[in-house]
């Protein structure tokens, strides 16, 4: 089977609901390349478009794509085998109302970045002409400092179980979860809530830091390459409640709520769950050990519910399927 | 000048106050033994040595060491160079009233695990007989399970500006940060509060994950090699607030608060504050760019006041001394 495209142009979603209607439909095992635009739908192009307040349609996320056979109580694997910028230029914005240090007064918003993708190898490089898919070799620019591009996923979900979760909301679904592991050579897994599964993705970063302190990343349209797979629930070593990300050396439950506390007790609790079921550990002695391997890491603290994740190294886990 | 020892047994805190008695004096750019005994001091030694409540008294801290010279506004850099186990077992404990999950279902308190020191090229090692100095190839062992060696100091700080901190509470003349980057091959700089600084570290673990989330990690008597040097308060780039900690990748600031979202925030701040005065960015540039490279992390979530860290990679940071 040639590898299937899926564009935003196709369709794109601002809201996970229960019931989404598919704009295409696969089969489990099916190699993909999901085309997005940038989590600001291409409104900033330069330093002078400012974003005076959060918009009501943001994150779009293209899909949703069904799986055929995908079904409640099933997991869907997402294994992202490459994020590619697909345009010239990121974008990094302050938004009034939003952000870690919203309304401190040394900070002003709304404030535009635009970070041209340009070629490291070229130190004149003007950011014009770079080839943007040359991730490797790849920086954006901010002023005159180069970061180097590791793009992530933004948003990244399926259809929630009852209620609806707007693209800028994070939760057991999926949704804005703003988390930085959602990369190239991770999987990501999905507890199933509706048949289908009901797939969607968007709101790539060319760059972000644990936290998304300012409210974003470097906004970016991606060309992004996935094999989705159904996982049958009776293979799954545990009832998988929330996103869990596999990385080379980690798995990593993934939890957002309304506190930072909140989230790193779910994503505690998840890492417990799954220590429990692999050690035969019971709960204390699994909290325990959680407390000397691996740990908390922060997903991001500026959405409406802050995302927080639970490393466990494989050393100590070989994760629940 | 041969190293000084300096050993619990000379004299320990259980608070960082103002006013502060030195059981040594130093001078700047001295090498240190600095000697610590486990944080609950040795109260516990097998499974069935529980711990009721928190102890009144808890975080031994050896010291305080006066280093002559130090004045207010001057920053002390304690250079990490070897954190070696000083007794044959850890300890992980779960204490009422304290912890992540505290009260919990599912979770137990008290409970303890002793967690032997052994030797990972010897699989049938009983932890009896280890050697205790061998970090690299050391391991302590959760039941059947090794955990690699990998000590960290839980308590460390000067004496503050105004208020006491008991040894349980961390806060931005240091105390109980339960940090583990605070390891051998790193350096922590404290800002001078007091004439002499007051230096004083305890409360080791063997290891321990990033949140500490059942309250401790596997808690350890160790000896601590340090080099403790005094940086005039002119010759640094920015004023230092708060704890900064430097790994061979990354300057990591490091606060403390009542909520996550607090210390968030104050170590951002601090971490903003470094880029301003490096790159000459306006405070909105800085907030930007944190939220591009490097990021949060979490510390501990479990002491009175939680602490959070935010890195900036060496690559867009070069520190400021």
């Amino acid at each position: 089977m040639p590898r299937q495209t899926v564009s935003h142009e196709e369709g794109a979603i601002y809201e996970f609901t229960p019931a989404l209607d598919p704009i295409a439909t696969v089969e489990s095992g099916a190699e993909l390349t999901i085309e997005t635009r940038d989590s600001l739908d291409g409104a900033v192009q330069t330093d002078d478009d400012l974003i005076e307040s959060v918009p009501e349609e943001v994150n779009a996320a293209t899909g949703p794509i069904e799986v055929a056979d995908a079904e409640p109580g099933d997991v869907l694997a997402v294994e992202i085998e490459d994020v590619r910028l697909a345009e010239d230029r990121g974008r990094v914005v302050t938004i009034e109302g939003f952000g870690l240090l919203d309304g401190h007064e040394d900070i002003e918003a709304p404030r535009t970045t635009v970070t041209p993708v340009a070629d490291d190898t070229s130190p004149d490089a003007d950011g014009t002409a770079a080839d943007a898919d040359a991730n490797t070799d790849a920086v954006i620019e901010f002023g005159d400092h180069e970061v180097a591009v590791d793009p992530c996923i933004g948003t990244i979900g399926v259809a929630p179980a009852e209620e609806s979760f707007t693209t800028l909301v994070p939760h057991d679904h999926g949704g804005n979860l703003d988390t930085t592991d959602v990369s190239a050579g991770n999987t990501i897994y999905f507890p199933v809530f509706q048949a289908g599964a009901m797939l969607a993705m968007g709101d790539s970063k060319a760059a972000m830091a644990d936290g998304e302190m300012c409210g974003t990343g470097a906004e970016i349209a991606t060309d992004i390459d996935v094999t989705v797979s159904v996982i049958d629930g009776d293979d799954v070593a545990i009832e998988l409640d929330r996103p869990l990300i596999e990385t080379p050396d980690a798995w990593k439950t993934v939890a957002s709520a309304e506190s930072m506390e909140e989230a790193c007790e779910l994503a505690n609790m998840d890492a417990i769950s799954l220590l429990v079921a692999e050690h035969g550990f019971d709960p204390t002695e699994a909290y325990m050990f959680s407390s000397l391997v691996g740990g908390l890491e922060i997903s991001q603290v500026v959405d409406p519910l802050v995302t927080v994740r639970n490393a466990l190294p494989k050393t100590h886990c070989d994760g629940p399927f």
